[in-house]
């Protein structure tokens, strides 16, 4: 564009052109799909970015990459753009679209461009990117795949793989995938208005253009809620372990529907009270109950951190562990991990404090020996949550493993 | 819609018609300004629609609104759409459009029906809504205001208060905003890429379409970081009660350089440290620090959780407290209070565990006497980050009540 030539590049436009024919001919003598991509290519003069186009396809370009490098393109402009520059251009020539978030137009700017002609969208998973990012991998997918009618195209992405990706770059950049973001959000498909709770329960199409496990969002993952039908309350009372019958699940739905209508979400330990008619507050899945906690940090005596934890299992027995860590609750992990005999990691741990409701929310993702065993909780107190998410988790880890050790391990990076 | 016809109102076309003029006739009798919504419009025949969509404006509906209730449509179709509605109805008419973000499009369909003839849009700050959420508020007004070439409309919203009604909507849904939220999110005016980085330097306007004053970001939330320049860090010295010559930030300035490129983010407690050359970890800002924590949690005795701390006043002083919570952490906060005599409340309290850095990230947002402090903490410890960041915005506290004792408030659902 005219502010990057003069601001930044400090270069005339015949001197632009001319070094792109030395630079692009210089790849293209070492390799044989070149990508020429001109920055803030959007706000460019068009005669100009044509010229550029052909001076880079002239010294052997095979990829024109056409970036919205400040994300300000509408997606009729990205059309357009790209009609002309695909119109010139001989057919070998990909084109392909980079758009930015900057205005949230993103995934229909890339869209935009495959309607003009591109056939190579440049995208991220979790539309991670600088700034407000870049366009969402997932989201493009998935529009290309339910309006194929309108895009004509296919990806040659397998969709059920998008959930999954999109946890592991969340787990690896540790930024949490909002709860609304489409396709991959926990709440991208649930529907809680009463408007169209009635809807689902008619014809799920009424409200949902695609299905969760299209996208890879594991069963577990689903949110239970009182949308939720006997056949989803089922399912993850068996794969929490239990063993129910059609009638049992039947028995206890007044019971769940009444609980989701109060709280939203039905968690795992909820659901656990359910089946077990255990009334106790720990919400645990799982032989351990924590009974006593004591977290000490002394920053002068240039002692560790440490935790002594008592815990006791469902047959009665108590032991009682001190431990040390980085930090209190850290040292709290290793204690319970000491009783318990289990040797687990945290791999992730989100923490939400919930003001309006005065509880903290809290998931654990820990690590076992290679195998990935999650926890959730609700408590008042931060510690309590991620203590008890902890437990959680590793009381997850000892009903699986006891009673399936060649469980199939949990989407972990993959 | 076809299935919303089939599977939920279980009418047909010509009782759906008769429905719209009995019920839009009834609304028309009580009020003068009636919008009419069909549910699902989108996916619905364009004739029916349109049918159903004159019965309305002829029963007196003189709002007619549009909804992509699944979030279906792509921007082309939304215009055509609106193009077709627009041209059939009386001027005084007004058009909306109610778009929802399943497949990523919520915002440039709204905008596509401002391009259409629409000239009310329905959307939500942060786009919060059902499933994937609705368009966001700030998205749509930003880019309204930035091309207005090519939409053509304003939309008298004040845009300073974006930022603003955002961060006061993310507490009071305690959903935080993600970092890469176009316009409202943290790094949505950040730039870091060293490509972007020169040129930013040389000229803003190459990489950045709008400032983070238009949209209303507090000077103290624009993260600082490499791309900072002496001028922000000056500013945020000031602001944090520092009174520093132009010297004195020229002399920091290098340390700053270092510490940004290492750390990325520089944080008021990094910038604390700099300026005065305290070494010590817990990077307060104010008289107070943790000397010692207990932390106590008896699931048996019936005792209630119960945190012992002792805490060193800049001037030598010790004081140790003992106190109540609903749980140790809680209990550790009310601790605080006690012994620095500020009577402080959590209003909100993120915290992020980064497992790549080995530390958790915490912010707290204390209350003390109806104004706002906020701290921020990096500890390997969930326990220690939370108490380091409520002593953070309690040292802050302390500090700027010191300083000046009727200060602005800061914006608080506001």
């Amino acid at each position: 564009s005219p502010t990057h030539r003069d601001a930044k590049l400090k270069m005339t436009k015949a001197e632009i052109i001319a070094r792109i024919s030395e630079v692009v001919s210089f790849a293209r003598a070492c390799v044989d799909d070149v990508e020429f991509s001109p920055e803030d290519a959007i706000r460019t003069e068009h005669d100009f970015l044509q010229e550029a186009v052909a001076a880079a396809i002239e010294a052997g370009a095979t990829t024109i990459n056409i970036p919205d490098t400040v994300g300000y393109a509408t997606p009729g402009e990205i059309t357009s753009l790209f009609r002309m520059l695909t119109a010139k251009a001989p057919p070998h020539i990909v084109f392909s679209a980079h758009c930015h978030d900057d205005l949230g137009m993103a995934v229909a700017n890339s869209l935009a461009a495959v309607l003009g002609g591109a056939r190579q969208i440049e995208c991220a998973i979790n539309g991670i990117g600088e700034r407000a990012g870049n366009c969402s991998l997932e989201e493009a997918v998935m529009a290309l795949c339910v309006r194929r009618d309108v895009f004509g195209v296919t990806t040659g992405v397998d969709t059920t793989k998008l959930h999954p990706a999109s946890q592991a770059l969340s787990r690896i950049t540790h930024s949490p995938v909002p709860r609304n973001k489409a396709i991959v959000g926990r709440n991208a498909f649930a529907h809680e208005a009463g408007i169209h709770q009635h809807g689902v329960l008619a014809d799920k199409r009424t409200y949902e253009i695609m299905d969760a496990e299209s996208v890879g969002v594991p069963s577990n993952m689903l949110v239970l809620g009182k949308h939720s039908g006997k056949h989803a309350v089922g399912a993850r009372l068996k794969a929490l372990g239990f063993d129910v019958s059609a009638q049992r699940v039947e028995d206890l739905f007044p019971d769940f529907k009444r609980l989701a209508d109060t709280c939203r979400e039905v968690t795992d330990a909820d659901l656990v009270r359910l089946a077990t008619g255990d009334a106790r507050v720990d919400g645990r899945v799982g032989p351990w109950r924590m009974r006593r906690t004591e977290l000490r940090v002394d920053w002068e005596d240039g002692t560790k951190p440490y935790a002594r934890i008592t815990m006791e299992h469902d047959n009665g027995e108590r032991r009682t562990v001190s431990h040390e860590g980085e930090g209190p609750v850290d040292a709290a992990f290793a204690a319970v991990c000491a009783v318990t005999g289990v040797p687990g990691v945290i791999s992730i741990l989100d923490l939400h404090h919930i003001a309006t409701e005065g509880v903290v929310r809290a998931e654990a993702i820990v690590e076992v020996e290679g195998e990935l065993y999650s926890g959730k909780a609700r408590e008042v107190d931060i510690a309590d949550a991620a203590v008890a998410a902890f437990v959680a988790a590793i009381n997850q880890a000892v009903s699986l493993r006891a009673a399936n050790p060649r469980r199939i391990k949990m989407a972990a990076g993959a």
